[in-house]
């Protein structure tokens, strides 16, 4: 069954996320502070571990079950030459993921998670947005809703990732529909496209913005109109995690890009949502600048797949590791902090 | 026996490091070319690759064994007030290692890494520097050779961390003899002193640079004179690993401080570590900056013990994984990158 038979649904959804659970942060908070380390020492893992247990609602958040999901779609705007690569790779990539040779493969080994590809309609692009919205209802409804099913209810933490050549043309263009810009400042070089297509990307990004107009305002037609099946997925599951007590790692530029509709959508909806790090896409940077977001990593990456958020799964291990296995000061007969 | 029993053979040792392998990190480098990912799109995990090639002399560079190295030292200069913390907690800290109560044994094993702990005679206290060498020429040789010896000549990776009260003054000290500058461009809060605490350190440092004054133009004679035995050891053991093939990943403000000696006795000297972050103490970016090292995770920590060292193994073997993993682009029948 889909998850969302009407765009009211799914704006009722929106509208009606669950808080964090604020006992169980201050619990975390608590315990970070008598344990055997000068307060605050831990940097970062403390604030993860801090923010697994707001968003898992448990003062000792566990991590069990990370799940690492891989939305593919494919674009219709590839047409307009805005990839260094044919737009056949999404399905040869795809097959890649299946046989265990992508890069995610290796990392979602590497996080001790398990990896879930999921290829929406790959052999039927979406329409050209730069004529036309990539999607219409019907088929933007039946992208979230799989994502929003593919979510496993039990996971203790989700990463998102994708696959789909052009798809950093959409998501400059989403980005650009949300924050405002024109295409230029929200293009890059994706999979490693010349100046020639930085500057095709750039003109598709600003045909988009005049040919939608003002109808790219609401979050949500943005996503449809100007995004992709793969980033209405991710849409979708980044609400499903946030219904289900999930705490969500988001990767790079199409991964934010697709997730950003829902802090349009609600204040602070992306709250339970920690960015695995900062790519080397040039949109990247300024979309976690506008979302408030500080990233986890920024290592040069630009692959995608979710690479970035798997990279950063082993970062929250460690810090609820240390959250749960390290003994306090009086436990541990240690001294305190001279007055 | 004692790996060095004069200052001689350990300036010859220094004087004769072993090159990285070339061969190897050209065969790694052509390989990440051909693997299904746009060239550079996995950023430094690409270089972590080749380093580790390059370090380990291995096209496919393996990671069975990592071995992570505390050393714990007790400073003299402590009775300056240049710690939040009693002396005493280093001792204690040592029996929370030996209970597995610390951050870094959480770290270690989330890292799948061997944790060893090695006291350097703490119920002994080094000298206060600010009116004798810290230590005299047996004394630091034999804290060197205790370095160099700790290291298991099979490891495929090291990290280095330490445990000390009053160790970021010492750091801050040899900071300063190797790179020139005051006291107070190089102290910072430590474990967590207050203003009043900081102006302590850097007064304790410029007071140590005025007393020892032309005879710190030695790197070797710096870490002897202002350092402690934990950093002598970690010099040491970070010799240890050039010469017997084995990269190493420092750690923070003291961990760097305390290899930084190599590299100003020899040129190339830690050609073969990696930053594993740069720390929340001050004068850690600016220590990095001068040996022209990029840390690989920035996340606020302040903590010392190999903790920054321990979380960047896995990035470790994350770009391993890869590496080794991938399928090139001919075995999946991926399309390559169009003209």
């Amino acid at each position: 069954m889909t998850a969302f038979q009407t765009l009211k649904e799914l704006n009722d959804a929106c509208a009606s996320l669950p808080a964090g659970d604020e006992a169980a942060a201050k619990a975390a908070a608590a315990r970070q502070d008598v344990l055997t380390k000068p307060q605050g020492s831990l940097g970062r893992l403390e604030e993860i571990a801090i923010h697994m247990a707001r968003w898992q609602g448990r003062a000792t958040p566990k991590l069990e079950k990370v799940e690492v999901i891989v939305f593919a779609g494919s674009h219709g705007v590839t047409r307009r030459g805005v990839s260094a690569y044919p737009a056949e790779v999404t399905a040869q990539m795809v097959a890649n993921f299946a046989a265990g040779g992508a890069a995610i493969n290796q990392l979602a080994r590497a996080a001790k998670a398990e990896l879930k590809v999921i290829p929406l309609d790959i052999d039927r692009p979406t329409a050209d947005f730069t004529e036309a919205p990539a999607m219409d209802d019907a088929d933007f409804l039946s992208a979230v809703s799989a994502g929003h099913d593919a979510v496993a209810r039990n996971a203790d933490l989700l990463c998102l990732g994708e696959m789909g050549i052009g798809n950093t043309t959409a998501s400059a263009a989403v980005a650009a529909a949300l924050f405002g810009g024109t295409g230029t400042e929200w293009v890059g070089r994706g999979t490693g496209v010349d100046v020639a297509g930085m500057k095709r990307k750039a003109e598709v990004v600003d045909m988009a913005l005049a040919f939608h107009g003002e109808r790219l305002r609401d979050p949500l037609a943005a996503l449809a109109r100007v995004g992709g099946r793969e980033l209405a997925a991710i849409f979708g599951a980044t609400l499903a995690a946030r219904q289900n007590g999930i705490p969500v790692i988001l990767d790079g530029f199409v991964s934010t890009a697709a997730a950003a509709p829902l802090a349009k959508a609600a204040k602070g909806g992306l709250d339970h949502a920690l960015a695995g790090h900062v790519s080397a896409e040039a949109g990247h940077k300024r979309l976690l600048s506008h979302l408030d977001m500080e990233p986890l990593l920024a290592l040069g990456m630009r692959l995608g797949e979710g690479s970035g958020a798997c990279l950063a799964v082993n970062l929250v291990r460690s810090a609820l590791e240390c959250h749960a296995g390290m003994a306090s000061f009086a436990e541990a007969g240690v001294s305190a902090k001279e007055a």
